[in-house]
């Protein structure tokens, strides 16, 4: 079941060899019965509720089609079922073991059912990592341990259980276990109160059926992309929707989203960390780590997950994701039986960076031809009462048609026959159908069945138009993604390869201007003509070579800060300029830092014309090399104008960051200047994410500001660039 | 009633003083009538059905309170009440006549009316402006006009009618008319499918209880700020809550604005205008303009506007500013059962800038006591099942009464005695409590209880979040607002007079920079130290009189890009440089405009250790004008860094924009530079403040860019200025 279906041989080869990096077959299968299972033991079962008392009432319900065991030594039976003194009683290894024990008794559980042969363990007792206590975090630690090794794997602990859906089977220890739901939404959420909370209630409340809710809880064994990884290959899931506060392994997730692009399964996220307040929220009451937000939107859009703000989102997104095609065009048709909702759904639309196209003559007449003078034929359409009528259906034929359009909403209240309109035009058109509901949320008429039939809906323009834009996004995403391929480094060559040894040899925490130059030279990135000279008279000769006006800069590993240290000076045109600025400069030098170790001046040529931009590349925590791209010199610092990539990154990722920063105006012929070697920039981000790639583990930070970016033909030159090592 | 309450003698003059030039109590007493009739005519009562048979249907339970008249020569009597042929016949001159008749029989009805002593008139009829064409136009210009002679003011036409939901009166033709609903919100829609339509839908899912709902139609008359002006004396409308596609008169709306600051009063809005797509859709079917977005939105942010994006905003807001004080302190702390819930809430606070201040020893030590090893004591809390205990009354106390603490927010789902201890706790405290309630909407069981008692509800963590920032903003906002009194500027000076008479005397649209510089100057706008040459040789004397280096520039009113036309020369330190950039400078100009009038070279001092800003007056056709400031130079095409605020400033509002603009960060002494004149830089923004206003209707627009602002203690300096005038 999770042998990967409806791919290409060659993506398979290479999803295999991914998964196997991250995934075992013994795994899924081991998660498959969790998920699937045929017979369930829990151990704590109570008639006195409590936790245990409430996951086993929960299963109560699926005892006709699941052999059910509570296990407990107090009790003989409870609610009439056979209760077992311990795991090793049973008359089988279950296929799933829920454990609801003080968090002492945890592990002595799993190994007893381990030696039992059961299938899988779902550990909802507390008491781990989340109380901030090294010996907890320790036990926690032993018993991922043990559930790895033993191949006994687990969800939890602190976890409040799961759910399938699809068969109606609710191991639990929520109150909450309603049913009749099924769709193909794939809930996974960290916290089990979110799960089985709002997302399960505003779910019920808008007809969206889900089927799997699954709540990892601590992650000491299963993780959220590992169950992710499960419902890529699960037929009944299209969607999967999920709650983070942190990733325990990012480049597991990483592999996952790559599979999910290929596979056309959308994930869509919540994420904790849009702010300083909420990561240090999720830090205080779970062991992980939200990371730089910045740098997961960067990786969340290159790899083309959607991630959402709230739980109306999660589900209203992931609902229209399962249930629209990729639309053929991407503008956007709105018709309403109001002037006033119309025209706010165009606003909010607009604003979301949709395109509503104008409308043609042969709709506009269309329409005009049923509304008569009773409404305005235009995108969005104000039809007023001819949206209860029996022409609604022509009118929604024509805005649907348009050429430019692949998807029509329906801005209104579901008066007459409108729903059964809506729903027929959508069963026979290849366009995208959504709606906006304008009434009350508590319809029990025509909402209910436009929910029973599908139809994506959403309640306000706002949330109207996100979801719109995400499906877009989603698609353009998804198609750059797989158009590019993995993203594939070949390994250093000879030549980096030296240099890397080189840098490793130094034994050094920072490199001075002049050697970081060299590296970058080394991936191919060329930096300004200079010559380091050791004395005065050898800085007027090299100026000589170079020719005027030149820059002086002092060339140290020790002083990193050169503008604050006065041991930089520019546009020398004379000999004399340059042996006064010689002087002053190591003067400077020697009182700035009197210990810095001085390779000498660096003579080096003043470049004009050109634009300054700045490439970056940081090693984040979780996510690993970070390229950044932006508007160099001091512009990055008071506008923070730039972009991050997770490296490698390809050519087409590279012309989308230079898009997106503003700064590259000044690119593009600004005020009649020429325009900038674009081309030379993109080969060049290129190459220092290749460079990022090889050099991991060894660099901690390379600063490029500013690359300056000559005109057209003329490529790039590094004019300043600072690299610190790991140490 | 509609005589001023409790504000102070000098505001109320101020106050009458400006609600004279747009209100007359006449015209008060006219929607007074409207709004609280007790007796109606229905002209076009019907018993079969169609806008006037609704609109009668609607009326007819409120037939023991209110006179009810329907009107129709066709019938004796509909559903038992006697019916009149004609407005003539009636018993009395109702106070309101409700006119749903064919558009070209409205203005007779309104005469009748007039003739027959009527109090007002609600036009539901539709056929006017909205239909793009120049007779229906005309017409409904000509009901306006009948209306504001006669004194019997009206609503519409091509409304929905209005009600009066404290008393039960219903005059709509809205199938729509739910009562029960009592609340402070007085709401007011120009479209009335919105507001009898989602508004008053959601407002019954929600609980959130309305005073009036008024739909404005095509405001031929009455508009939106006349009805605002209305329930500004309204005691039992504490807020206004508003959809608006365009405002027929901005400068009306403004005096609202300021009165409702006054009063304590909000205004919510939903405004179109966001983005074109709105804008062109509103235009399309009103005929309102909705003028530039970016203005309005400093407009609003400067009169202590609301406004937000869509119709839960609008809702929830409006409650929330209801029932809410202004907070004693901007911290929030929030309480949940669950870490997820309580880390998304947490970051979603702090993605909308606001402050969880860290829980003191205090707090968390009391909470610890109350939860023990079960939950995390922190801001945000997460007290897990003690949420649904009896102590979590002390919890609650513990996060409220934090001495950073203005409001708390419970985050949770009410199970067991959870809502009576927030409504206690609220009912005993000075500090505010919100509930962000996670559970299902449709809830009848506590949801319920917390909606009766009206604690402000939010059903997602954004929306809790944008409310909770709306409050702080509002009250802040309104504190300025107050504080800087009534932005007062002084006539024009002599000198400014004179200049003013100098200006339209040159018959010209545009003014040559050293023109403009002196029009600045008189209003105390230093310019750069300059002289207007005529000869290489004169400018060589200036240049030497100013001091090198200097820069050359043509001085022309007929010559607006100067660096385009290559008619600029920087940076001359010498007089040979001097003689050849003028030959240059001229052989340029007449190269690229041999028919400029041109008086002369302007021979410049050459500014160093400036920052370049720009400043800039603009007059929108609906809002006037209108000020902005901002990044400098060519920083302004590439990050449009600017800001916007409606003429004239204060002192306050100017410091207000400089905090705004990202590029003021170079102002502060950046990298080492010493911090720049912030106060001649203020100063120099009200001064232009007032010269917008002293030229209005003269100037078209005025470009000072860059302005330079030099170290502090040296003031400002205008380094090219450009002034276009209206011709």
């Amino acid at each position: 079941m999770w042998i990967s279906r409806a791919v290409s041989p060659i993506s398979r080869l290479l999803q295999e060899r991914r998964t196997m990096a991250f995934w075992t077959e013994e795994q899924m299968r081991s998660i498959d019965k969790m998920l699937n299972p045929r017979s369930i033991a829990v151990v704590g079962a109570s008639p006195k509720g409590g936790y245990g008392g409430r996951l086993f009432d929960a299963l109560l319900k699926s005892k006709d089609r699941v052999r059910l065991y509570p296990v407990n030594p107090n009790y003989p039976e409870i609610k009439g079922i056979k209760c077992y003194p311990s795991i090793g009683e049973l008359p089988e290894g279950p296929d799933l073991v829920s454990v609801v024990v003080p968090y002492g008794k945890v592990l002595e559980v799993l190994e007893e059912s381990h030696r039992k042969g059961a299938g899988s363990a779902l550990v909802i007792s507390a008491g781990f990592a989340e109380r901030g206590v090294e010996s907890r975090l320790e036990l926690q630690q032993k018993i991922g341990a043990f559930a790895r090794e033993s191949g006994l794997r687990m969800a939890g602990p602190n976890c409040l259980g799961l759910a399938n859906v699809k068969k109606d089977i609710w191991p639990t220890a929520s109150s909450r276990t309603l049913g009749g739901l099924t769709g193909p939404i794939g809930l996974i959420c960290q916290s089990g109160a979110t799960a089985f909370g709002p997302f399960l209630l505003r779910a019920v409340d808008s007809g969206i059926g889900l089927s799997y809710i699954i709540s990892t809880g601590n992650e000491t064994d299963l993780d959220f992309s590992d169950f992710a990884r499960y419902l890529l290959d699960d037929p009944d899931t299209r969607v999967i929707a999920g709650f983070v506060e942190g990733f325990k392994d990012v480049r597991k997730f990483l592999a996952v989203a790559e599979m999910a692009a290929e596979r056309g399964k959308p994930i869509v996220l919540i994420k904790i960390g849009r702010s300083e307040s909420g990561a240090r929220a999720a830090r205080s009451h779970t062991a992980a780590l939200t990371g730089a937000d910045a740098l997961y939107d960067a990786v969340f859009k290159q790899y083309g997950i959607v991630r959402v703000q709230d739980y109306d989102d999660l589900l209203e997104t992931s609902q229209m994701l399962a249930h629209l095609r990729k639309p053929v065009q991407p503008g956007i048709s709105v018709v309403s039986h109001s002037g006033g909702i119309s025209s706010l759904t165009a606003d909010m639309c607009g604003l979301a960076g949709l395109d509503l196209p104008v409308l043609s003559d042969k709709a506009r007449d269309g329409i005009n031809a049923v509304v008569k003078e009773f409404g305005w034929a235009a995108n969005p359409a104000d039809v007023t009462g001819f949206s209860r009528s029996e022409q609604f259906p022509d009118i929604m034929r024509h805005m649907i048609d348009e050429p430019g359009v692949g998807t029509l909403v329906i801005a209104s209240a579901g008066a007459g026959n409108q729903v059964e309109q809506v729903i027929d035009l959508r069963d026979s058109s290849e366009k995208n159908v959504a709606y906006f509901w304008t009434a009350s949320r508590a319809d029990k008429g025509p909402l209910a069945k436009l929910k029973a039939a599908n139809i994506p809906i959403f309640y306000t323009p706002a949330k109207l138009a996100g979801g719109l834009r995400s499906l877009l996004d989603y698609h353009a995403r998804r198609d750059q993604r797989i158009a590019a391929g993995i993203t594939k480094v070949a390994p250093p060559n000879a030549e980096q390869q030296q240099m890397i040894e080189r840098v490793q040899a130094l034994g050094r925490a920072t490199l001075s201007e002049s050697e970081s130059k060299q590296v970058l030279g080394a991936w191919g990135v060329p930096g300004t003509r200079e010559i380091v000279a050791q004395s005065a008279q050898a800085a007027v000769d090299a100026a000589q070579r170079l020719g005027y006006p030149v820059a002086l800069k002092i060339d140290s590993p020790d002083i990193l800060h050169k503008s604050e240290a006065g041991v930089v000076r520019l546009g020398l045109k004379s000999a004399e300029d340059v042996q006064r600025a010689y002087d002053e400069v190591m003067a400077n030098a020697s009182l700035h830092a009197p210990n810095a170790a001085i390779s000498g001046v660096l003579v080096q040529e003043m470049i004009t014309g050109g634009v300054e931009m700045i490439v970056g590349v940081s090693y984040d925590a979780q996510l690993g090399p970070m390229l950044l791209f932006g508007a160099g010199g001091v512009m990055v610092e008071v506008f923070n104008d730039v972009t991050h990539r997770h490296c490698p990154i390809n050519r087409a990722e590279a012309l989308e960051m230079v898009a997106e920063v503003k700064g590259s105006k000044l690119l593009r012929g600004f005020r009649g200047k020429p325009a900038a070697d674009i081309d030379a920039l993109v080969e060049t981000l290129v190459r220092v994410s290749h460079l990022a790639v090889h050099l991991e583990g060894k660099l901690a930070e390379l600063d490029v500001n500013p690359l300056m970016v000559l005109p057209a033909g003329r490529g790039v030159k590094a004019a300043d660039a600072l690299m610190v090592l790991k140490t």
